[in-house]
C-alpha cells in the first residue's frame, strides 16, 4: 500500500468515528455549531498523527480515536474562537460559526467544545487519562500564549527571530506534537520515545510553518492554497521579514521599513519590491536553511526513538510528504 | 467563634492563596486580565464551600487550596466570557476585562482560564486527580449548556417551569453543588457523602437563584444588590413570571403578557402593574414555597452525609444565613 494509501486510510477510519461520535447534544443551539465546524472537513492531519503513532507503537487504531478526537476537537476550538478574533468570513470555503451564528454563539460553543475535547480522554484507564490531559492542558495553553504572541507582534517593531521562533512553536507545532506523543500514550511507550516522537512532532511543525512562511510569498499560486504574497500584502512580520531586517544593506532595510508601513490598493509593485529584498538580502537563503534544519532535527528525533524500522520510514516518508509542497 | 467568623476566615485563607498563586506569566498582555478580574474580589462563596466542606469531611484546609482555586478560576472564566455575550461594562463595580482591553483580549484570556482550572488539579494524587476533573468536566459544560439555555429563553414564549429550573440548575446550581462535592473528594469521603453534599449544594443553589428572582423583585432596595425591579424592566422571564403566565386569570395574563412586550422609558407603573399580577396570581405564594422546598430538600441531603453533628450545624446555619436576606 503507498504511504498516501495508508493515510487516506487513517483519515476514513477518523472520519467514520468522528460522524458517529459527533451527534447533536441538548440545547442545540450550543451543539449544531459544534457539529457544523467538524463536519467542514479539512485535511485531519493532527488526528491522523495520533492515529498514526499509536500504531507505531504497537496500539491498536481503534484504542486512539478518543485522543485523536480530543485533539481534533481542540483544533476546531480554536479555529472558532479564532475565526472570531481575526473577523474571517470563511474557514475551509464555507461560513464561520460566528457569521453563520452570531459572535456569542461562537464563544460558547467554542467553549463548549474546549470542554468536550476534556471528556474524550474519559474513556481510558486513570494513568493514561492523568497523563494526557495534563500534556493537553500544557499544549492548549501554549497554544493560547502563541495566539497572544502573533497578535502581539503586530504592533511591535522590535519582534526578534527566536521570539518568533517561540510564536510559530506555541501556535502551531506544541499541538502536531502533542498528537503525535498522544498517540505514544495511549500505546504505552516508553517515556524516552514519546518525549522523541514529541520532538519530531514539534521540530517538523516549525519546519512545516517556516515553509508556510516562504511559500506564502515564493509559492506557486495554481498549487499555494493561500493567495501568494498575502503575508507581505498584511505587513505579516514572518521569518523572512524578520531575517532580512537582520541581513539587509541599511538602504534595503529602511527600504522594507517603508514597503511594510503602507497598504498599497494595488500591491503588485509592493509585493515585488519586497521579494527582491526578502532575496537580495540573502533571508530567502537562510530560510530554506532553516527549514532543512528543523526538518533535520525532527528526523533525528525519529531515529532516537525504538520504534521498528518500517514505523521509522513510513513517519519519514509522511514528514517528507509533508515537506515537499512545490515551492 | 461565630458563623461569619469562621466564614471570613476560609476566605481569607483562600484570598492569600489567591494572592500567591496568582502571578503574572508571560504574555503579560494575555495573563493581566486573568490577573485583574481575579483580583476584583466578590464574595468567594464557591471557593469557600470547597475548603468548608473539605475541612467538614476531615481534610486539611490546605489540601482543598488547589481545587477552591479551580472552581474561583472557572467562575471568573464563565464571568469574563459572559460579560462579553451581555455587552457588560461594569463587573463588581469595575470595568469588565473586554471593556478594559478589548472582546479578543477577554476571549481568549477566558480561553485560558478554563485550561488553568484543569491546572490547578494536576497537585492532586491520580485518583483524586481523575475524580476532580471528570466533576469539573461535566460541571463546566453544563454551565455552558444553562447559559446556552437562558439565552434561548429570551426569545422564547413556550418555556415551562420545569424547563426553567434546568436553566438556573445548569446555570448558576451545579457549580456550587461541584464546589462543595470537590471538598468531599478531596477528603476523601464516601461516594454517598460526596453525592448527598452535592445533593445539598444543587438544591441550596435552587432554592438560593429563586430567592433572587423574589428579591429582584420584592426585594428591600436598601439591602439587595441590584436594582429592585429590574428583571421586570428586562422582560425577564422568572419563576415569578412564569407562574403567573400558569396561574393568573385570562385577563391578568393578557395583561402580564403586553406589559411584557413593551419597555417604556419610564417603568415605575409597569413595574407596579407586573408586581400586582404576581401578587394577584398566587405566583409569589408559589415562589416563597419552591424556595421552601428546595432548601428543606438540601437540608435532608445534608442529614444523610455521616458528617459529625457539628459539621452538619455549620453547613446547615451557613444554608439558611444564605437564604435570610432580606425580603
Amino acid at each position: 500500500m503507498s504511504n498516501i494509501d495508508i493515510i487516506s486510510q487513517y483519515r476514513e477510519q477518523f472520519v467514520t468515528y468522528l460522524n458517529e461520535r459527533n451527534q447533536l447534544g441538548e440545547p442545540k443551539t450550543l451543539y449544531e455549531p459544534v457539529k457544523y465546524i467538524l463536519g467542514l472537513g479539512g485535511k485531519r492531519m493532527r488526528p491522523i498523527l495520533t492515529l498514526m503513532t499509536a500504531e507505531a507503537f504497537g496500539a491498536k487504531v481503534e484504542d486512539a480515536l478518543d485522543a485523536a478526537l480530543a485533539v481534533e476537537m481542540f483544533h476546531n476550538f480554536s479555529l472558532v474562537h479564532d475565526d472570531i478574533m481575526d473577523d474571517a468570513p470563511l474557514r475551509r470555503g464555507k461560513t464561520t460559526v460566528h457569521e453563520k451564528w452570531d459572535i456569542n454563539t461562537g464563544i460558547l460553543s467554542g467553549d463548549a467544545m474546549l470542554i468536550l475535547s476534556y471528556q474524550f480522554f474519559e474513556s481510558y484507564s486513570a494513568e493514561i487519562y492523568v497523563e494526557l490531559t495534563k500534556l493537553f492542558s500544557k499544549t492548549a495553553l501554549e497554544v493560547c500564549e502563541g495566539q497572544q504572541y502573533d497578535v502581539d507582534f503586530e504592533t511591535r517593531d522590535d519582534v526578534t527571530i527566536p521570539e518568533y521562533l517561540k510564536m510559530i512553536e506555541y501556535k502551531t507545532s506544541v499541538l502536531v506534537a502533542a498528537a503525535m506523543k498522544m498517540g505514544a500514550i495511549v500505546a504505552n511507550a516508553s517515556q524516552k520515545d514519546a518525549d522523541a516522537i514529541y520532538e519530531f512532532g514539534r521540530n517538523l511543525g516549525i519546519a512545516f510553518q517556516l515553509q508556510d512562511d516562504y511559500l506564502d510569498a515564493f509559492g506557486d499560486p495554481k498549487t499555494f492554497g493561500k493567495q501568494v504574497g498575502g503575508d507581505i500584502m498584511e505587513n505579516k512580520k514572518t521569518y523572512l521579514y524578520l531575517k532580512s531586517l537582520e541581513k539587509a544593506s541599511k538602504d534595503d532595510k529602511e527600504g522594507l521599513l517603508h514597503l511594510y508601513s503602507i497598504k498599497p490598493e494595488d500591491a503588485t509593485a509592493k509585493v515585488a519590491a519586497v521579494k527582491a529584498i526578502f532575496k537580495e538580502s540573502g533571508a530567502v537563503e537562510e530560510t530554506k536553511s532553516a527549514i532543512k534544519s528543523f526538518t533535520q532535527k525532527a528526523f533525528d528525533a525519529l531515529k532516537e526513538t525504538e520504534l521498528p524500522k518500517k514505523s521509522k520510514t513510513l513517519l519519514q516518508q509522511f514528514g517528507e510528504s509533508l515537506m515537499e509542497r512545490t515551492v
